[in-house]
């Protein structure tokens, strides 16, 4: 099986970071490949960068899609986006915010998010409630760490991870414990016997439930909310991307 | 007062259709500058279009919005792409869809939308729901007609929505007529007189609610959801959108 | 265009306070009439003191509608008594409270509104659960101020505001700062300079949106909710407001 | 014991159907004493009418409050007038609307309303929504009758009740049928043996919980939403009014 | 009339608290019985003791029912329990827990529960999730004593619950105290003087609603969702259980 | 990977139907165990059964658990259940209605479910209500087929489903088809063809999620709501239940 892992983005860095989480918890057999965004920001904090984001997404599934059985899109905090390249991509797409808070529905009635910074703060709590699960929202805990410092400073910002989740589930009575931004990737399997609630990795979610849809068989629909869009004139975009949207299937 | 009206998709004949009914609502000394989007389709009907015209709606921003008190968007559809555009905006901005919905929730508890053709029925329902206003719809009715016959056969469109209101009024219970799609501007005025309820443009209540922004004085927000995005490098964009973000004030 | 500013209070000093906002914010052109209730209490702070100045509103209306345009309720606390007003009048009617909040709508996801008092806020709570935007609710904080303190201790007041609204922006995640009292009607302009997010007048929003509905031409509805009573006896009422129920269009 | 039983309209007949039921169910050793109101309609359909019901409420209980142990208000449609009447009145209040919904969720998950004419569909519609009874409405079903034809055609009346009973818990899935109208009290003992699922009368509901609240020793609040207004001057009440509203305890 | 009182729970000593308190306020001529659990656990404090009591339950009532004119059910915690329950049983039944929320919501907007331990007060937070009030939920507060505590230090116990309901008033803007725990039963009479709003015993409102749905002559529905089981083959239970399931009336 | 597969009823030919299609879907290297409960009936149609099921499934888990990684609950109906059970084992539990409804969140905004019989729509109804799912129901079809019917006339089954599912794509926007009863599993993949969304198994679903749980490393909480009893004393269980309850980790 092959699973295209998309990053929204144009950091590398983080796209290695994702891919090596979903690397690791893939069945043998499932061969991944990673593709950053072609054009945008290298992180992305802001409605306006997640905006192009959803432009360069689609870019990004025309020109790889080819070859694949189903798309993941490393992303916690763009539900609209992630929503348009399911209608747009011609195999299943799964995004990893969804993805985990699915695994986490599974596993307790209330969560709890550890995120990076008060801009993702607001954008996962939106993300939250866009998937209708507001309800089982205990907390978002902000990290107070930087990207870098989860690199360089790792020992340290699982420290903080475990405190913060040890004073969510304290406090804000949560049952499982979601990693909320991408570049926390691989801290799952370093804390879990940490905390005493499953600890959740959006990518590891992903992956499994896109080898899971093609498993079991689900196909591009051609009815309904996310079948694609067909036959349409676009002016002023990529070749590929302009190509795609004027195919007839 | 300088208004700049975005059409986000590439129909100058749309955004003429909108453009007039706003000129004829705006208050004298009220100025409109109309432009169409610089890249993707002529008409949106999917989600994935969307997504291209949310990029496509910051890069006429970028390139328009010098000298303007306000933004109007003239868009149903699209409640992502006009947050993030709210965001990326210097001065206040306005979807007419939002505009539409607000000035109904004054004038009656219920509300039934006529849109045109069964996408845009979803993706209207959307936007209803995206801000919250889904216990006020009595119902979205298709008009079933194209946007051709609007033009072409306005006098049987019009006798279509007239049939239409009067069912939603007498079988869902709605209080309030909106028309859903731009192509429908200018019929308010028409039919205004064979409905027992209020009829309500979009494009006129846009215009309205960003003279009245302008006039109460609000200006853009220096923090919060929708402070702009600053000092951002971003790779791949046109000069003035790429400008815009790296920018600081 | 003539509007009708109905303050459902007999305090003729809150009604200045509000007028003078309002006519402040009016276009050229548009005349401002004022009347506080005939009957009730000089400010209304119990659900009683609402349900007495549900009557007087109506005898307001019935005795002063003659040769306005349109109605505003200068009333930040009353849902189901300006709803009934609104079914009552014989031409639009806005409350300043519901204006308050549309304007918030446009402007920012949450809004925290600055209220005078318990019973204030907890009636503010109930309008805003009344309107449907409890999501949108970030906090209602209280000023802790009487409304003597406004008008004598002016700076004091408006020092306390804006160091509420900076907490709620920071602590409560607030997007937009709602004035929750008409007695602090004409702060907005002074202290919108010190806060970095919009700051709304719901009176200034009232009279922006009456003038609004006006000019679109939205007229007194013949069918559903809001159409007005018509040749209905009532007994044990002034003349005038008995004559206006019992007339027939 | 001793209640108060007020008819928020002028209708001593409608009043006398409600009492009728009432000492019906009432249990030996309760007294209940009937007013109707001393202004206002002998039939309240719309909010205007309401609002103004909402007035002659508080003066009846001012009038006649004096001996009993609690208040019953035979109204199913005016929420806000009753929460305001409960947070007047000395004794504990209930409206029959709130305690007939209050005893439908009791017996099933799902009700059906049997209401009388268009008006009093919305104006149910709304008490539901007010109350927070939404997610278990099935259905409100209109009686398409008078009500003279209740009094006249009683036998009539009764079998269309039943028919839309019985077709309300096979097509809309209720589990409750509840009277929605003073004017058909009386009516579900006589039907009870012709429908499977349990039938509310909600003023016997309503002199149930009465009876109870005083059995369990509820006083009036003095404290929180319900505490009463004191020493308030109000102007152009009649004297037994302002005479209650200026006391002090 | 003739009640069955039925603990889920098989501590004889918590039967009795509540017993007592059932007695204390049910009408003169009315005769209560008291069973606890044929088997389980002696607390409630997980839900899978719940699920055992669910079982256990049923089985009380087929063991006890004959002869009784309606059903309670001691329990706060348990709501799937209590619907299959009043599903199974063949006379009205109520669960304390939803009684108490039912009188509450006639006293006012908002209650705070007292509960005891942590576990309870999530199932207490699931119950009124359960039951729609959510949005009526003040608080929960935790009492911080033991079951043993109620018994042997009554009176420390009273102050405790005394302290935190003036502070749930206070603090969360409480209307009503409810009392969250059989074990706390019968303290709502020793502690209502101290405390400005109305303070809710469950098991005082269940008996005066059980006795209310007989005297209103609420029976056994046929149809809809608490129709009971009938002709049903079970294997594996006591006989009294697998006969009533088996009968056909 | 060794997966336990228990049924809630005693029907063992229900219980091969569901474990046919969990092993059709399972991994290379999964083994999966089934067992139907010890005691209650063949078919779960009421909550009454539902309630003896749940104590059953307790005595399952306790008798079968050892040696196996995860445990999936064969049932789409009973959500409180599935609570008590994932609290109680001692691994991760899923159900195969949960999973059902969480793949089917994957694959479009809309899903209708096909099920069979009244009792059933009713059940899956509060399922996908207790979920939080309501909001992306877009009905629940009954199939009017009994269980039998399912596998004498598979093909007239197949086509009814087929016939069903296109009206609800046609007629209530479903995007997203999932099979609502263990009878109607192996359905899925013969159906596929010819429904242009995707159809959705809840054990196939299952199996998925069970053996990605197992995957991803997450374990038995020791904390929050679904940490097990332990050290509970219960009289009149099975010994192996019993034992289960009172052991000490």
């Amino acid at each position: 099986m092959r699973l295209l892992f998309l990053n929204p983005n144009t950091s590398t860095s983080m796209a290695e970071t994702m891919a090596a989480e979903a690397r690791r918890i893939a069945a043998p057999g499932t061969q991944i490949d990673v593709h950053s965004a072609g054009f945008g920001s290298s992180y992305i904090s802001t409605r306006s960068e997640a905006a192009v984001a959803g432009h360069a997404l689609l870019s990004s599934i025309a020109a790889h899609y080819d070859g694949h059985d189903a798309i993941i899109v490393g992303a916690f905090i763009i539900p609209a986006v992630s929503q348009a390249a399911k209608e747009f991509a011609p195999v299943p797409l799964i995004a990893t915010g969804e993805a985990g808070l699915a695994t986490a529905q599974l596993l307790g009635p209330r969560f709890s998010i550890l995120s990076i910074g008060a801009p993702a703060r607001k954008m996962t709590f939106e993300l939250v409630e866009a998937l209708g699960q507001l309800p089982r929202l205990a907390s978002i805990r902000d990290m107070g760490v930087s990207g870098t410092d989860l690199v360089d400073r790792q020992q340290a910002a699982d420290d903080t991870a475990v405190a913060l989740a040890l004073d969510a589930i304290e406090t804000d009575l949560a049952d499982v414990i979601v990693l909320g931004a991408g570049s926390m990737e691989g801290m799952a399997d370093r804390i879990r016997d940490r905390i005493p609630v499953p600890v959740v990795s959006p990518v590891a979610s992903a992956v499994i439930m896109a080898e899971g849809l093609v498993r079991m068989g689900h196909r591009k629909p051609t009815a309904g909310a996310f079948a694609g869009p067909e036959g349409i004139a676009m002016t002023g975009l990529d070749p590929a991307l302009s190509s795609f949207f004027s195919r007839r299937d």
